[in-house]
């Protein structure tokens, strides 16, 4: 017997028969002697609808009510599953964020959960009774409620897991794991058994957008065995778990890549202390983050700095550069919002040389310029233009022996 | 300077362009120095759709996950009408039922509302904020999400006024106020500008569907002053209020009628002591209300006895009766779900008689014949065959002069 967290995501809650489809999956586990408790979306495209609404209405809308509007889908659709439940002869009740409670701090719209009561829900589901709670929100300080941001379910279901200290958390979702790459791009990408939590945080937060990065950081921090896989297929997933459990670690896990940046590179500024700063304390105060940043050699007293922010980012990076032109002393700016970021991630890298050399081999072969290079304990990363990222990404996928045939 | 509850129903809150109407109403009331705070029923259709998704999930779904399935659609609401408000400049927030909190009992579908906590909205109405309060639901003694009913959200605004010591309650519909009867049936029935609690309970009890009934046995109780008036027109609508405060009262004030009634008779039972209980005792174990009762006199030993139950009770109470017929001992049961009741309402009739009278000539003019008489301290009804219902209710209506040129 095991206590399970199971955890649906919109496109698994969409309509009546897929919830009817949740509700099935949900009794088979607790069938097979399991406690369960389940975490739930909100139907897909409820949650856009609301925001639209709120965006509709005011530009600047307050972020209070934005909470309190948006939550109301996952309320739902935790009512449904519960019904769903019930009529298939399972004993289930719903759970709003406020009733559990998941308390939260007070910032709206991207709360962070900072507690969760678990003892009424273990309860419960020693009694046989399968909890349904509504993901993606909490209750804040000043007692109103919060939401956590867009993903924010999957930091729901993790944090509930780790209170109610659950065996494993089980993300259903529309894909069927994690894959050494994105299969849109390579087909004979592999599906991985297992991949550590700093692996699966690295490829995250470089555009691998089947988990929110936050849910991830906090499995890693409170060990919970997290297991990504279908609502549709009948087949294991993807385990997402400590360096220790991957018995066979691959040297590199997957590549992935982000078409989300933009590179700006300031010309000529002046090679002296503080000219760091000068550059990218304006941008901070901006609240615009700089990721990828590469200094070149001084020449003639001066240097170019290269660096990438969000390509949404991009226009205001720009316009607060110019401000503080006087102060930095550069001679022009250069931007180009065609690049992509190709990120060669494994944990194996700690024990094996030679990963980052492969990399820049491999692109050179097939003529493509590093634009920039940042590295990690377990993660290389480059800066290429945009269109090659396609054949980067199927290169690398080879180079590294990742591809299906290879196995 | 007055302190007014105003509460806009489903059509009134329909979209997003009529959301901004509401907040500018409200908005206007607050700038005319008013203390204003503000009911909301969910968005036209979407109750509907959350009540159909309950349904088809299961037939018979557990009332305490429907309500927190449907209470989201005034949840939603209230927040967006918090938003529009902010967007003109006026503080507000929005208030779940729970957050006021409305405590109600737990009879989750149909709740009633015991007590409603009302300093924290008070405080902040005096420093110019709107609450703007989530209809139609209330938090239950086990702090699970309950709901009122039907058109309960009237009643919500009521309770509100009630709790917030309001000088009035404004009902905002898609009509322009209560009519001496329907405008459909009669294009010159007269808008009334006021009317008492007794009436309007005994015209919304018989189908003028404008207040839900236990609204206005609160407002009565509370002696809430309340007024019905429309959210599209910017005229006054109907008061309704206590018998005081009606300077000129009409002998009647209006004409209903309900299409939703059968009628059943039960043929030659015995005329001994208990016979009714023997009757109505399963009726109403079975949960069938019965309305008219008429008994005929005795002839032979045996007497009929007629009376009305709701439409959709029909197929049930005739059951119930047949398994009951050894107990009762009748020969036979005829029904006939081809009737209306016709009232005529008045708290005038106290001090004036005739009222009966010039109703059963009416109809005895036009040919109608009557089938059942019931009568109030305010109230007459007849039973006539449903056919005749426009023809009645016109008739009626110029009888007693409530045609708009006989004003």
């Amino acid at each position: 017997m095991a206590r399970i967290v199971m955890k649906f995501g919109g496109t698994s809650v969409a309509d009546l028969d897929r919830i009817k489809n949740v509700a099935r999956r949900v009794k088979a586990e607790v069938d097979n002697g399991n406690e369960v408790a389940v975490v739930v979306s909100a139907m897909a495209g409820v949650t856009n609808q609301l925001v639209g609404y709120c965006q509709s209405l005011s530009p600047l809308f307050d972020a209070r009510e934005y909470d309190a509007v948006v939550a109301t889908g996952e309320q739902v659709t935790a009512g449904l599953v519960a019904i769903a439940l019930q009529e298939l002869g399972q004993e289930a009740r719903s759970w709003q964020g406020w009733q559990v409670a998941v308390e939260t701090n007070g910032e709206h719209g991207k709360a962070r959960i900072e507690s969760i009561e678990g003892e009424e829900l273990i309860e419960r589901m020693k009694l046989g009774q399968v909890p349904v709670v509504a993901g993606f929100q909490g209750i804040g300080p000043d007692n109103r409620v919060t939401t956590l941001g867009r993903g924010g379910s999957d930091t729901s279901a993790v944090a509930l897991a780790a209170a109610l200290k659950a065996d494993q958390c089980d993300i259903y979702t529309d894909v069927d794991g994690i894959y050494t790459t994105d299969p849109r791009i390579v087909p004979n990408a592999k599906k991985l058994s297992k991949i550590t939590y700093e692996e699966m945080l690295e490829l995250a937060s470089v555009g691998a957008k089947v988990l929110q990065t936050r849910s991830v950081e906090l499995a890693m921090k409170e060990r919970v065995r997290v297991q990504v896989l279908s609502s549709f297929a009948d087949i294991p997933g993807t385990l997402v778990v400590d360096e220790e459990e991957v018995v066979e670690k691959e040297i590199v896990a997957g590549i992935a890549y982000s078409r989300d940046e933009a590179k700006i590179t300031v010309r000529r500024v002046p090679d002296r202390p503080g000219i760091a700063a000068a550059v990218f304390v304006p941008l901070s105060e901006a609240n615009i983050n700089v990721d990828m940043i590469v200094q070149n050699v001084a020449e003639d007293g001066t240097t170019d700095m290269t660096f990438t922010v969000g390509k949404t980012d991009m226009a205001r990076a720009l316009r607060c550069l110019e401000q503080a032109k006087s102060e930095i002393g550069f001679t022009e700016i250069i931007s180009d919002p065609n690049v992509a970021k190709l990120s060669v991630v494994g944990v194996g890298m700690r024990s094996h040389a030679g990963v980052a050399g492969t990399m820049f081999k491999t692109l050179a072969d097939r003529g493509i310029n590093i634009q920039a290079i940042t590295t990690s304990e377990i993660k290389v990363s480059v800066l290429v233009a945009a269109e090659y990222t396609e054949l980067a990404v199927r290169a690398l996928h080879t180079a590294y022996e990742l591809d299906t045939s290879a196995c």
